[in-house]
């Protein structure tokens, strides 16, 4: 028996559909034997490509979306309240969660989870440092060094290396026709918003429709 | 025993999403007891204000669109073939629409759905006078005159009345923050994309969540 191929999961930390994914992605891949890999990205680079922008300064598409945020967390129970700054840089972030999937994919997800809720739920800007080290030390990455067993993540945030990682993996998203988050791909199938996971489930269900 | 308002559904003819609705949200709002008022719009001018863009003109997303309409369809199990002329103008056919109901309300919407499904089933231009003057002579509107009894339609839809009254209702529209199409608004609570027929359903059914 095969292993079915895991789903990939592209979103950016400041968003709120991405986040709203992210509390349902697992269990629903989980439920049809499928693995998730989460990708974080950055919109800025990916809507300077198609143009996008963010939801809540558009002009009256704006007040729609804020409205719709919430409305779309009671549909799907997940706590949310939109932070007091919105949207906000995301690449500590991102670099920090690609830092800790080298060293420990569950240890990268319960951070992603960590940063998420600490925005979507708490209001904390992890747009700051400062935050993501505290939450990279919140789920247990407190000590841990780079792979050479040198760099703690705070080092490691400042360096070029990890900044190339993360533009790599930003130009690797786009190359696969990312344009927005949250960006789910099962066995080349696309689907953008956490509004698509109706169609995810059935798609998994089914293999296609 | 009140009987409950009738739901706003605003659209455009050339929008692939309201189309979709235009499949769904009579028999879904009949389940709740619910009447719907169709009202077209046009895209060109709302966009202008909220700085939308056609989706398939959108670079990477314009790609991602035209597989998701095909998707969308076959997961609402409603015929559907991207025209060869997408997207197209639609101000004949939306005042059309408006003269029809002035007279007819079950005729305007036996119009609509002529209308949507001659260009997303059929592939045919809906941006000609001609073709819509047809569309309306097949629902039976063919020796209908304007109110007066004087004005057939095809003498109306050059007139200076029919445009203002299609620059009215689109500017009622965009008072009422429509941002897009398909734009439901059920007792204020205002739903963009056929993707939120999940979530009317249960605020038809719950009166809210």
């Amino acid at each position: 028996m095969t292993v079915p191929a895991a789903i990939d999961f592209y979103f950016d930390f400041s968003s709120p559909y991405g986040y709203l994914m992210s509390e349902k992605i697992d269990d629903l891949a989980a439920r049809h034997g499928r693995a998730v890999r989460w990708r974080p990205v950055l919109l800025g680079p990916i809507f300077k490509v198609t143009g996008g922008v963010p939801l809540t300064q558009a002009p009256v598409k704006g007040d729609y979306a804020k409205r719709d945020f919430m409305r779309s967390a009671r549909f799907l129970d997940v706590p949310f309240a939109l932070p007091p700054n919105f949207p906000v840089s995301t690449q500590h972030a991102a670099r920090a969660y690609y830092w800790l999937q080298d060293h420990d994919d569950a240890l990268a997800r319960a951070f992603a989870h960590a940063v998420y809720r600490a925005y979507f739920v708490e209001g904390r800007d992890i747009s700051a440092q400062a935050e993501v080290i505290r939450l990279a030390a919140k789920v247990g990455a407190g000590d841990m060094k780079s792979p050479a067993g040198v760099t703690p993540i705070a080092e490691a945030l400042g360096g070029a290396e990890l900044k190339e990682r993360l533009r790599a993996e930003v130009d690797a998203a786009m190359a696969q026709g990312v344009c927005g988050s949250p960006y789910v791909i099962i066995d080349g199938e696309p689907f953008l918003g956490v509004d698509r996971l109706p169609q995810i489930e059935r798609w998994l269900a089914n293999e296609g429709f």
